[in-house]
């Protein structure tokens, strides 16, 4: 099932996607909701970030190849995380599928993407096990974990280098029933193949991050867990397009705009 | 103005205090609202956390003695933060007045209370000045960011350090019309006084911090911003009570409980 957040008319709504069309749903995924009378086609509505999370968390460093890149990049042998100690983003930078990503004036060239897949979070969990953690998620959707790199080095948290506004495009809607095991990731710059990785490479799992993360907090409907990215990362400039396709998901694609 | 979010039957509800009741309130402080006519004895209802934030913003570091103590604790000199980089907590921790703080079975003793003041924001806004800074603020409440310190120095990241569920308490209501710099804040452990300072010490003040995070980032209503805490902190233990005064606000007032 696939489902979606769209503009409709004055106000946002859930839709479930079937075909090329959306049908307006009443309610949300989240809880009771009934499919309405209103069908309209895909290509014509505006699509909304699929959910605003409460929570939103977002795993660091989680993948080998990436880790050992961004180790390099700082000047230091890298160091396998021992646990699945999870961080946390803003909701205030969430944008949708096909909006453009802001580059702030005074950032420096090294504004990077990054592919993740995102856990949707369907149902309130506490001290679940890993054997039980995929029963409370609600479905998968894609993200771009946009960082600024000198403010990520420079600043003593991370809330400009991957927090200002338009840094964190998310979407284009959530698909259920899927085996994260089973999803591989590619990212493409205006058309050039820059990255490609198999979720099951994660140093830690989607099963164990919610394990883990459940033993201390609650989880609950909506909020999402941005799993990392793995691999090197580019510079995008003006002009670029940055597409993230994760399989059996779909395409994330954002355009680039340096403000003036 | 007094603002609080309350229990009412089935439902939570916004309402205004005037003097020894609280008169509900249909709509919210953050747009238009009217009151009703449903009016109930303060001492009868069920105060609520007064604002669920859209994103919840934390200072760290920005009292003097509090940072002094803190790197003596690490066993490191203190460095004075050279710019207002802020963090953020998370919403599953956040409690309201009067309700337990749960100290976790597997926390060491050292879980400790903080007292802040909270900045609720008010109005939406990007790139205000420091003179401007007040007029997006709808009022101030008080928070207490109870903190686990050997996983804040163990753990990659403050997840269960700062955000174990219950480790937020906020309220117990938002105060409107207040001048920040002449806020006092008094914190006692079970009826002893163990730390008061003025707000006005901060290291970057309410408005320096709103002015410089909204250069990046689009504050919205409801968002808060915790402002962080002065001098020394003392351990919690099971049966304690520990209370946040802040002048012109009110008291903060959760009892702790270790999980058995």
């Amino acid at each position: 099932m696939k489902w979606c957040r769209f503009q409709s008319e004055n106000k946002s709504a859930y839709g479930i996607i079937e075909e090329d069309t959306v049908v307006e749903v009443s309610g949300t995924p989240f809880g009771r909701y009934t499919k309405t009378a209103d069908i309209y086609p895909l290509s014509s509505v505006k699509l909304l970030v699929p959910v605003i999370p409460p929570t939103f968390y977002a795993a660091g460093i989680n993948y080998p190849e990436h880790m050992t890149w961004a180790a390099h990049m700082r000047g230091e042998e890298p160091v396998l995380p021992k646990k699945a100690d999870i961080g946390y983003r803003a909701i205030n930078a969430l944008i949708p599928h096909e909006k453009p990503i802001i580059i702030p004036k005074d950032a420096t060239d090294l504004v990077q993407y990054e592919g993740e897949l995102v856990i949707v979070i369907g149902r309130t969990c506490k001290k679940v096990s890993k054997e039980e953690a995929l029963d409370y998620v609600l479905g998968y959707t894609i993200g771009n974990d946009v960082s600024e790199r000198s403010w990520q080095r420079s600043d003593r948290t991370m809330w400009r280098a991957k927090n200002t506004d338009t840094f964190k495009p998310m979407g284009p809607w959530i698909v259920t029933d899927l085996d994260p095991d089973k999803i591989h990731v590619k990212i493409t710059l205006s058309g050039r193949l820059v990255g490609k990785y198999d979720v099951k490479t994660a140093i830690f799992g989607v099963r164990h991050y919610i394990s883990e993360m459940s033993q201390y907090l609650t989880l609950v409907p909506g909020d999402v867990i941005w799993m990392g990215t793995d691999g090197a990362n580019e510079n995008m400039k003006d002009g670029d397009v940055v597409e993230i396709e994760a399989s059996d998901i779909g395409v994330l694609r954002n355009p680039v705009v340096r403000e003036r």
